[in-house]
């Protein structure tokens, strides 16, 4: 059962309209992450339950309570839950998306005010902030909702939602609420699958399919030792400095290939077979478009299968920077009392941040003893997440397949994406089903970005996408 | 030809006065580094130029011109030069100093307001910004003027003073102006020698007399690849990182112990023989001072002659930071594009800026080689400034040890600081004559900290120390 011709087609029809909706959502400023506009953000969430409602969801406002942020005490702004649809002999699916967003002002770059939709006719770009993160997503199943509604069809499944607004910030205050409603007698009680719709594919070509996330371990390994910071021309050759300490430290962690030095790290992970190697070989990405990304011809090898794997499913650790030294422009000749070297390792399964922490604890407190100085080490792990990797052959990412072969008539990229998307991994352990993302955007959306945009094609062919999904989901059903 | 009684009597009978004089100039917030003090540096040097004149020296307001200060064209304030006595027969003494001051506010956690002169009674401190530094030594000379003055008695030297306002910001001005009066018909010819007192003792107890200052070349060590800042998500372990690069560069600079590891950079220096050694071996100044100095248990070594070497007469090299990098707190997972490693290196003779770069460069250049990475290296001197020792044995110092000896009943330490003063190598490369540090404070006065002071009996023994030694000179240079 592929979806309904005259589905396709009224998704065309209406692409204007929808544009037009696009356009109401962008307007407003949902920025979690300000204070400012924290009041935006609830405006958004009565906005999409407006929404949700007159489309014939039946919906709630869930009070996520309060927070602190930038040392103000601010309300949480709420979740949305909603349910359409309650066949017992149909599939239920699980909706995930944000209605928050990112931060954005004409003077961070934007050629256009980020909050008016701009249709670039010329490009087809739709571009304002929220476009493809996470608003033109989350617009893509009202369109999916509005062709049912007006034509009185039934859906092919069960649909509940999720929606939240504090993703750009946290995602405070959810993974309680999923873990409250994934128990019996919660909203989420009998879900089948989830489909969440908030990354992108790999390029601006070819659509994806993702089956995995990396984790994080987040360090902050601290050297202290003289009370005060020092003048280096009275101390310098006299005390043992914490930054000289520190760089040492910092410097045995990874090589200049990638390789983490931390012993056991990379062992963990098993090597991937012909099999899997083939997947990423076979991937519409190339180490062209990675350096066209990063701006520079930068990649570790030359080799495509290895930097891909490089992203996807091996470890990787970043040494992003020193809080308490000197950091301005300009010569001071401070020697800085306290440094903490903050790195993070980006974690694939089976690694866990619980895994990870004696491992590298063990190896900063060798190294440090190694220097032989008589500064003080302390390391912390500041924040982390375990990575998840979904069965890519499970019939939520089989009917995804069917539904993009149908659709954009080619075949998705399976990807795993190097970063994390939290709730993902929340999801899949409370529910315990199939987790699959389903990205509407391309590669070059520039979802944090300045000029973020959506292709018209990506919104109007990626509706047509999530619709098709939960008729091949039913179909498969079936079988 | 010791200093007449009476002159030692004269100070003791004065120092109230001498001290009221002090809080005048304490008073006058003049803050070369901030421009809305500009102003008062040059009410500072009309205040001062006054005082010489009521004195009986014959003085001029040196205009240097304008320069650049955070955005802003200023005038710079004068220096002014000075002359009493022209008797060829005498020694002509070249006395530098300066009248300006390090910024000061009472929320950077002053007891009391730093523009107040406090005399604290129980603890004998004058406490207030540029009490020690350099107010309270140029009014040192100020006193043993007005001794001579008010006896009308003939000093036993001719003097000629050359104050600044511009040292706390880099002296802008002031070299050109002593190379030019150096020359033959300016106003420092016939100079024999220079004394400059604007350091410190080593410790509390014991007086010093300073023969050497290190140089200093510092440097910029920039890595660079992406066009941006990446995430580390995305990024990590498929580019090379310019962060890994660069900490593995740092780490290649200097041991935990404080060895240079850049070749030849340590081998230029003569090893100590015995005789010098002794010098630190007599120091009153211990590992604890040290340690209490820095304000904990950190010194590099348990060996007294070991650690003050280090400071004094081996070059050091200190890492103060990075420029580009995450510095905040909290967890930023960003993979830098551009990281900037600054570091740099004291001098010890015969190094100079000159024969240390290219070791520097071709250090730097060779360990980013051997790291394989397609990032891009580029090494920067922001700037530098030679070393100064002078001959401990001079006539110069004998007097001043003299000096010492009469006042305090105490040799002084012969001390090399490990900081740099640059005007000392200006006078004693243009003069061609020796040059002689003779510090009025103590190693705890705090002159570029909060609560800086100058103990009651440093001002008043070491105004009888400026009288002394002029009168120790006249006496040498009969014999
Ligand atoms: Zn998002
Ligand atoms: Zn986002
Ligand atoms: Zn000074
Ligand atoms: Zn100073």
């Amino acid at each position: 059962m592929p979806a309904p011709t005259e589905f396709l087609t009224y998704i065309d029809a209406k692409a204007d309209i929808f544009i037009k909706r696009l356009a109401d959502a962008v307007a407003i400023p949902s920025i979690s992450g300000d204070a400012k506009h924290r009041n935006d953000v609830f405006a958004m969430a009565d906005w999409l339950n407006a929404q949700l409602r007159q489309l014939g969801v039946d919906t709630q406002l869930v009070d996520l309570g309060r927070h602190k942020m930038d040392g103000e005490d601010l309300p949480l702004p709420p979740a949305i839950l909603g349910r359409i649809g309650s066949d017992s002999s149909k599939k239920t699916v699980l909706i995930y998306g944000h209605f928050d967003v990112q931060p954005a002002n004409k003077s961070d770059g934007w050629d256009t005010d980020p909050f008016t939709l701009v249709v670039d006719e010329k490009t087809g770009r739709l571009i304002g902030r929220g476009s493809s993160d996470d608003k033109g997503p989350i617009l893509g199943w009202l369109n999916v909702l509005q062709y049912h509604h007006e034509s009185k069809l039934p859906l092919p499944v069960n649909l509940v939602f999720c929606f939240e607004g504090m993703e750009e910030s946290g995602s405070e205050g959810l993974d309680d609420l999923v873990r409250r409603e994934s128990k019996k007698g919660g909203c989420f009680e009998g879900v089948d699958c989830v489909c969440i719709s908030d990354n992108y594919w790999l390029n601006t070509r070819t659509p994806a399919l993702t089956y995995g996330l990396r984790g994080l371990s987040y360090y902050k390994v601290t050297i202290s030792g003289p009370a005060r910071d020092l003048h280096s021309g009275v101390f310098g050759r006299t005390v043992h400095e914490p930054m000289t300490d520190l760089i040492s430290l910092l410097s045995t962690l990874v090589s200049p290939q990638g390789d983490i030095l931390i012993k056991g790290v990379d062992d963990m992970v098993p090597r991937a077979d012909e099999e899997e190697k083939a997947i990423y070989a076979g991937l519409d990405y190339s180490i062209a478009d990675v350096e066209e990304s990063a701006g520079a011809s930068i990649a570790l090898s030359a080799d495509k299968v290895s930097v891909l794997m490089g992203r996807m499913r091996e470890p990787s650790l970043s040494i992003h920077g020193i809080e308490g030294a000197f950091s301005g422009a300009g010569a001071k000749t401070v020697i800085p009392a306290k440094v903490s070297g903050k790195f993070s390792i980006r974690l694939v399964p089976p690694q866990t941040p619980e895994a990870i922490d004696p491992l590298v604890i063990d190896h900063l407190e060798k190294a440090f003893a190694k220097l032989g100085s008589k500064n003080k080490l302390s390391v912390e792990n500041l924040h982390g997440g375990k990575p998840w990797v979904a069965d890519h052959r499970h019939w939520n990412f089989e009917a995804a397949k069917k539904a993009t072969k149908a659709v954009y008539k080619q075949d998705p990229d399976l990807t795993r994406e190097g970063g994390s998307i939290p709730v993902t991994l929340t999801f899949a352990e409370s529910l315990g089903v199939n987790v699959l993302l389903l990205p509407m955007g391309r590669g070059d959306d520039g979802a944090h970005s300045t000029n973020e945009k959506l292709d018209r094609s990506n919104f109007i062919e990626g509706s047509k996408l999530l619709g098709t999904y939960l008729y091949e989901l039913a179909d498969i059903a079936k079988n």
